[in-house]
């Protein structure tokens, strides 16, 4: 048995929207066990709505939650009760094998480092996700867990990236590359130009392909981008900005007349297919790697289609034993140098 | 007169196709006289075949390029006669007000600072690029000039990027935010951290917004975002990416059947208008500030109306005198500190 659990208090949306989601995972999944945190009477209050296999599912009480503008690390030590520190700590004791939150990134990945801890060999645990692309999708970490990083961290990144595309993304030889601002690798700033050398020079990292730049992100040239948390992040939200941006702008080509307002009506079905492609919720949330269990952020606007997709993600993350793994190549690291 | 200078050569298309965008500024814009940069015998064959304002029009021979996979500073040295090379020189001499560039952008960037030179007081000239936004374009700088950067370098961009937001793009009292990955002042790398407070105490920064994410650039939060080189690539390139992925994407929905492809042929014309909207060509290239003349560096596969629109936007950056403005408010700079 996988043992789940979620967090279904502390993001932007309804409980009652994500709890639905988890049972949808609950029905489909028969190998998982799902721990549900939040407020015990406005789960209990839900689930009575509903059929469900109980034996499979429990609840555990928080009647905290840490809200999306409080500072991550104060807000944690204030309140000890706090849905991420409920979770954490179950991840912890190996009570649950995976935690999944909705959350304040900064609150769950401080419960993760803090409450949870690092593996041995990994310095600075990244948020690791994955980017629509032509065949599938890009792994692009970090992106936003550690601002300012060095070689050797982003060497790590590339390490544990590597782990995880070919064992939860089960993507052969996943071709690895840092991100840069030209293909050369005399190309970029310091951070980058050293990092070249660092990646190249590290046997274990199978398939280094050298540097890609933005776009590639979203091509098939490469499975695993490496790069700061700063950066990362700001190719985040880069894209969510321009994805929202250009489809503004094709929604509003289609309220000019009679005639864009038919071809909206046939191509509406087609068009869907296209945003599920670039749509966060299919991904099902962001592994916080190297901690010493399986921790996933999910986006703060999490329904129950993401939160249902993250539940399959952390089950695949578990059976696949990721934690293990990033053991066995980082401790390793750890004793060579 | 506005003597603007294109270098019709070094581009990824046909000299012709530049010479026909610049033809169609000259007969458009009564004030310009152009020096069209490039092979003698070429640009003449050109010219014979159409009519035109010969009096406003020159040619200047130059029988190399740098090429886009060439090392900008070598080549700059070697290929005396190279395009970039003779347009560079002209701007130094006064010949000509405005220098356009297709060509490899180092070099074009290269020649600007050692052939032109910095305005005293600027220590990195940036590229500033407008990107397309809800109602109008947001002006982001550096985007690859300079890929390490100080806060002074950034407090130097905004102050170069609020005088051309002003004079050139017209916008009254235009606001100025830091590109970071937070809104509060305490996000973010070091570099950004610091910079926060830089620009914050600038007086001359009359309307610094704070920070704003990689989403806001195509919002109407903001007018002019500064950021280092490094990333402002990285931000470029995504953007380009991003956009040119979800438009694959749109175009295969089109294709699925009959149905689809009816609505393809109805949008098609209001779709054209989006396209336009986040056409970079619509926006006439870059230009490099801080450089003791007028440089305008255009996307390597400017076409006829890419450079049309360089040259319109060269001409007005001439006009308002932006190398005089960036004189005053820089060298005062220096004075002070």
């Amino acid at each position: 048995m996988y043992r789940i659990a979620v967090d279904v208090m502390s993001g932007e949306k309804e409980a009652s929207e994500l709890i639905t989601g988890a049972l949808r995972a609950l029905k489909e999944e028969k190998e998982i066990e799902l721990t549900l945190i939040g407020e015990y009477d406005i789960i209990s209050e839900e689930l009575a709505k509903t059929d469900f296999d109980s034996k499979r599912l429990k609840i555990e009480n928080s009647d905290e939650i840490i809200t999306m503008d409080e500072s991550p690390i104060k807000a944690l030590r204030k309140k000890k009760k706090a849905t991420v520190n409920v979770g954490a700590k179950l991840l912890k004791k190996s009570k649950i094998d995976a935690f999944i939150s909705p959350g304040n990134t900064g609150s769950v990945m401080a419960a993760g480092l803090l409450r949870v801890g690092r593996i041995k060999g990994v310095s600075r645990p990244p948020i690791a996700i994955q980017f629509p692309a032509v065949n599938g999708s890009t792994l692009v970490l970090d992106n936003g867990a550690n601002t300012d990083c060095s070689p050797e961290n982003l060497k790590q990144f590339a390490l544990m990236g590597q782990l995880y595309a070919e064992n939860v993304m089960k993507i052969d030889n996943p071709k690895i590359a840092l991100l840069n601002i030209g293909e050369e690798k005399t190309k970029g700033n310091n951070l980058t130009k050293e990092s070249y050398e660092v990646l190249s020079n590290d046997q274990r990292i199978k398939n280094f392909i050298g540097n890609v730049e933005g776009r590639d992100i979203f091509s098939n040239k490469v499975d695993v981008v490496v790069t700061d948390g700063f950066v990362g992040n700001i190719v985040l939200k880069t894209t969510e900005g321009a994805a929202s941006f250009f489809l503004d702008l094709i929604k509003e080509s289609f309220k000019t007349n009679l005639r864009s307002k038919i071809a909206a009506f046939l191509i509406k079905p087609y068009l869907k297919k296209v945003l599920n492609k670039i749509d966060y919720r299919q991904y099902g949330g962001a592994p916080l790697l190297g901690i010493n269990g399986v921790v996933i952020i999910s986006h703060g606007g999490s329904d129950g289609t993401a939160i249902y997709n993250a539940i399959k993600a952390a089950k695949r993350t578990v059976k696949e034993d990721i934690v293990k793994l990033i053991k066995a190549e980082l401790e390793k690291n750890e004793e060579l140098e």
